[in-house]
C-alpha cells in the first residue's frame, strides 16, 4: 500500500464493527437519532407550530433532510457560509437566524437568495442598506426578520420603536419582503430546574409578545415568530406566540442538555465520542485520548459511559483535557470491580455539542455495535 | 454565478486586502512568524542541540518544510493521523511523542514506517508487543523511545526499573531499535514567572536525567533525550540533558503563552482571528462574529487587538463566547475616545493555539494588510 492510499484511508467502513473504528470518533446512535427525530416532530405538530431545527449543531445536510423529511419547514443556519455548504447539498428552505456586517457578506446573501428560499435576520439600519444594494445589484429577493432582544442582551432590537423603524425600511424597500420578528434567548435554554425553566421561558415570551403585539397594532397579519430552543421547547410551542420553533440540540443531545429536568419531551442522548485507553498510570488514574481537540470543555468536562453492559468506567470521571489526552480518575461511588485495563474503549459524552461537532469531518452511524452509514459534516469549519 | 461556484467560492485570495477576507478567518502575520523561526532555530544551534518543533500546534506541512529548512531535524507529532496527513505532503522525519494502543494503530505505524523516517513512543509492554507484531507483518522497522514521567502525572513510566524493562523488550526484538527516552512535563511551560519557570524546568530536567543516568550506566550511548516546550525552550536548550527540543506554539503564539515573562527567548504573537463587529446593543456593550467555533477559550479568553494605529478596541474586553457570536465590553481604563462601530473589524489573539488552529482549513498569511498566501492545514480534524 503506498502512503497516498494509506493516508486517505476512511477511519470507518460500512458494516465494520464500531470497536474497530479508529478513536476518538465521533459516534452516532441512529436509534436515539430517530427517538429524537420523531419525538420534536410530533410535539411541534400536536401544537401547530412549525419546526426549523437550527442546523448550527449538526451542520449535516443528510441530517438536515431527514428533519425536513421529518415534517420540518426547513432548517435555520447561523452563518452565511453554514448556508452556502447545505444549500450546495440541495436544503432549499433556510432562515440565517443572524445578522451579517459587511457589504461583502450582503452580496453573498444576495446571490444565495437566488437559489434557495432564503431569510434573514437584521438589527442595524445599515445591515438594512447594505442587502438593499447588494439585491439590486444581484437582481434578488429577500425575506427578512427583524431580531429582537427578549432578555440575553446580545444581538437584536432593544425597543419596539428601533424595531418599527427597521421594518419601516425593510417594507419601503422592493427587494426585501418583511415576514415578522426573531425572538431568541439563550440563557432560558440551560436553566436546569424545569419549573424555573418553564418562568424564564414565559417571561422571555411575554417580551416576544410585546414587539409582536406593536406589529399587530399596525395591522400586520401572517407574521412569523422564530425562536426558541431545546431546553424551552414545551414551553415555546404552546406559548401562543412562536410561530415556529428553532430547537437544534435536540436532535443529538449533550451533557449540558442531558443534566436538565426533563418532563414529558425526552431527548436521547445519541451523540459520543469514542476513545481508548492509552496509558495507566496508576490504580486512581488512567489516560484516554481524547482531548481538546476531540472534545470542548468550555460547557464542562465530558461524561465517560462504559460500552453495552460493560460497567468498567462507572467508577471513573474525565477530570482534565489536555490538547490530546483526557486525565480520568477513580471515582468509587459504585461498588464496580471491573477495572479498565490499557486499550479498553469508553464512549464519551461530550459537554456541548455544536463545538465538538464542529471538530470532525463526519459522523459514524451505528445501531448498536455496528457501522450502517457515515454522514458527512458538511458546514464543518464554516464560521463565516 | 451558480451555487456550486458560489458555495466552493475561496475565503481569501492572494493579493486581496486582509478587511475584504470574510471574518472570521485564521491570520498568519509573515514578518513574526519568520522572526519567531529564526528565533528557535539559532537558539539551539547556539546550545548544539537539535531543533525538533512540534507540529501538532501547526498542523501544516508548509510551516514543517519551512521549520526544517531552518535547521530543525524533522518535526513531531502527537497523533498517527497528523503524521500520515504531514507524511503525505513530503515531511520525511517524524517523531510521534505519543502512545498508540490498538492493534489496527500499530498495523498502521508500521505501514507508516515504510515511508518516512518514523519513531514512536512507548510506556505500556503491551505496546511493544503490538508493535514487533506489525512490524513483523508489514516487514519494517521503529525507532522506539521509552516515555517517562518527570512530573506530569500523565503518561510515561514512573520508575526507572520501569524503564528498563521495557528497553529490555524493546532490544530483544529486531523490528524495533531504542534509541531513547522522551521527558515532558507540560505544566512547566505555563508558570508565568521567569524564575519560577525556571526552577520548575531544572526539577523536571533533573527527573528526566535520573532516568537518562541509569541507561547511561548500563553502557548506552548516544541516546537521544527528546522533550522541551516552548515555555521552557532556554532552560531546556542549556540543559545539557535534553538533545532534542520539541517546543511548536513558539512559531505561533498565543494569548496564553504571550502573558509569561520571557527574556532572552522573545516570540512574538504571529497568529489572530479577524472577526467583524455585527451587533451593538450599547455603548458598554458590542458583538463580534467570533465565538467557540472560531476559538477556544478553556485557556481564557481572546485579547482584542485594534488595527494598525487604530485603538478602537483598546478598551474594550472579549468577555464571553457564545457558539457563534463573541461578547467585548468597555473597559475604561484607556483614554481612547474612537470608539468601534457597526461593521469594524477588529483581530483576536486567542487563549490556546493549538485547539484554535484544529478549526480551520488554512492560514491566511500577509505582510501588513496585504494576503501574500494561503497554507493548507493539512493535518486538521486528525485527532485518531
Amino acid at each position: 500500500m503506498n502512503l497516498d492510499t494509506l493516508s486517505l484511508l476512511p477511519q470507518a467502513h460500512i458494516g465494520m464493527s464500531l470497536s474497530d473504528v479508529p478513536t476518538p470518533a465521533l459516534l452516532l446512535d441512529l436509534e436515539a437519532f430517530e427517538h429524537n427525530l420523531a419525538l420534536a416532530s410530533i410535539l411541534a405538530a400536536a401544537h401547530g407550530v412549525d419546526l426549523r431545527p437550527h442546523a448550527k449543531a449538526h451542520k449535516c445536510a443528510e441530517i438536515a433532510r431527514r428533519q425536513i423529511e421529518a415534517g420540518a419547514k426547513g432548517v435555520c443556519c447561523q452563518k452565511l457560509g453554514e448556508a452556502f455548504a447545505l444549500a450546495r447539498e440541495g436544503i432549499e428552505d433556510i432562515h440565517l437566524s443572524n445578522e451579517i456586517a459587511s457589504a461583502r457578506s450582503a452580496m453573498l446573501a444576495a446571490q444565495l437568495a437566488k437559489h434557495v428560499n432564503l431569510s434573514i435576520c437584521v438589527d442595524h439600519p445599515q445591515s438594512v442598506c447594505q442587502l438593499a444594494t447588494a439585491l439590486r445589484a444581484v437582481g434578488s429577493n429577500l425575506r427578512v426578520l427583524v431580531e429582537v432582544d427578549i432578555g440575553q442582551r446580545r444581538c437584536g432590537v432593544r425597543t419596539v420603536s428601533e424595531m418599527l423603524r427597521l421594518v419601516d425600511s425593510i417594507c419601503a424597500d422592493t427587494t426585501m419582503t418583511f415576514i415578522g420578528i426573531q425572538a431568541y434567548h439563550g440563557g432560558v435554554q440551560h436553566v436546569e430546574d424545569w419549573e424555573e425553566r418553564r418562568e424564564a421561558a414565559e417571561e422571555a415570551t411575554a417580551s416576544a409578545y410585546e414587539f409582536f403585539a406593536a406589529l399587530d397594532r399596525r395591522g400586520a397579519r401572517g407574521l412569523t415568530v422564530t425562536g426558541g430552543g431545546t431546553g424551552s421547547i414545551e414551553f415555546d410551542v404552546a406559548s401562543g406566540v412562536f410561530t415556529e420553533i428553532q430547537a437544534g440540540s435536540y436532535i443529538l443531545m449533550d451533557r449540558q442538555y442531558g443534566d436538565l429536568e426533563w418532563r414529558e419531551f425526552q431527548p436521547r442522548h445519541a451523540l459520543h465520542i469514542s476513545s481508548t485507553i492509552m496509558s495507566t498510570p496508576s490504580a486512581q488514574r488512567i489516560i484516554c485520548d481524547a482531548g481538546l481537540k476531540s472534545l470542548t470543555v468550555e460547557a464542562g468536562l465530558p461524561v465517560p459511559r462504559s460500552i453495552d453492559s460493560d460497567l468498567k468506567f462507572e467508577q471513573w470521571d474525565y477530570v482534565l483535557a489536555n490538547d490530546e489526552h483526557g486525565m480520568l480518575e477513580y471515582n468509587p461511588k459504585n461498588n464496580v470491580n471491573d477495572m479498565p485495563q490499557w486499550g479498553d474503549q469508553l464512549r464519551l459524552i461530550p459537554g456541548h455539542v455544536d463545538p465538538t461537532i464542529n471538530l470532525y469531518d463526519e459522523y459514524v452511524c451505528h445501531r448498536g455495535d455496528r457501522v450502517l452509514d457515515k454522514w458527512r459534516i458538511d458546514a464543518r469549519g464554516r464560521s463565516w
